[in-house]
């Protein structure tokens, strides 16, 4: 259809699959800047609660902010991935994951959460990076 | 960027507007077929609890469901979008809303709901259409 082949997918399902595991490695080190790197600099960034940033550097900030506080013992594993080709350089990327050791802001232990990051992603080179991504929480049972 | 002209951003604002319009009608008058036509045949919908339908026959069965039963009374508002062009010819829009009248599973009342749909459109002619919609709920407070 855009002329992609079976070995260019596999090679843009195993970048995406890196890119998902530097992420999830940046989060468990709570490296604001580095997980922000997954992100182009004109991201559109907006969390299970609807906040939003717009740049890598105003991700880096919103996420600076909750991994002093309610993600300081946070851990994140992403359990799934679906890729749906827009474009040969377009992508979006559905995510799933898990978290535990969220605390509230008034320091109360959360149980395992579970969500869904929606992403849009475009194509740098050999590289993918995340254009638009919304997170929404699911239900944990 | 695109070649895009300011009138052509004005008229896909106006279309976008037209579209979401035609969603919150069919939407009250709990008509899934209508409802639907928002999308393209091949789109991806996803609801706020993670359920998903693909293609636009599935997310009418997926609709017919719920009008029957907890959407049965329930009224849509759209109350704000934004749009983000990714190429002339695929949008990114964001789109705010709330409803009334929803009913729990068990026949609760539910107070005011409100939400943000991300969606993914592209065009058809003068039209655009959805090809892929997440839907998550907002804090009401």
């Amino acid at each position: 259809m855009f002329g992609r082949g079976t070995v260019q997918m596999v090679q843009d399902s195993q970048n995406i699959q890196a890119l998902l595991y530097s992420m999830s490695k940046a989060w468990n080190l709570h490296d604001a800047r580095a997980y922000s790197m997954a992100f182009s600099e004109e991201a559109d960034f907006t969390n299970v609660l609807g906040m939003s940033a717009y740049g890598r550097d105003s991700i880096v900030k919103f996420h600076e902010k909750s991994f002093t506080t309610i993600f300081k013992n946070s851990s994140l594993k992403m359990t799934g991935k679906k890729i749906r080709y827009i474009t040969n350089d377009i992508i979006a990327v559905d995510v799933w994951w898990e978290m535990n050791g969220v605390r509230s802001p008034d320091g109360k232990n959360i149980p395992l959460r579970k969500g869904l990051a929606n992403t849009l992603m475009t194509r740098h080179g050999d590289q993918w990076l995340i254009l638009i991504m919304h997170n929404m929480n699911l239900p944990t049972s």
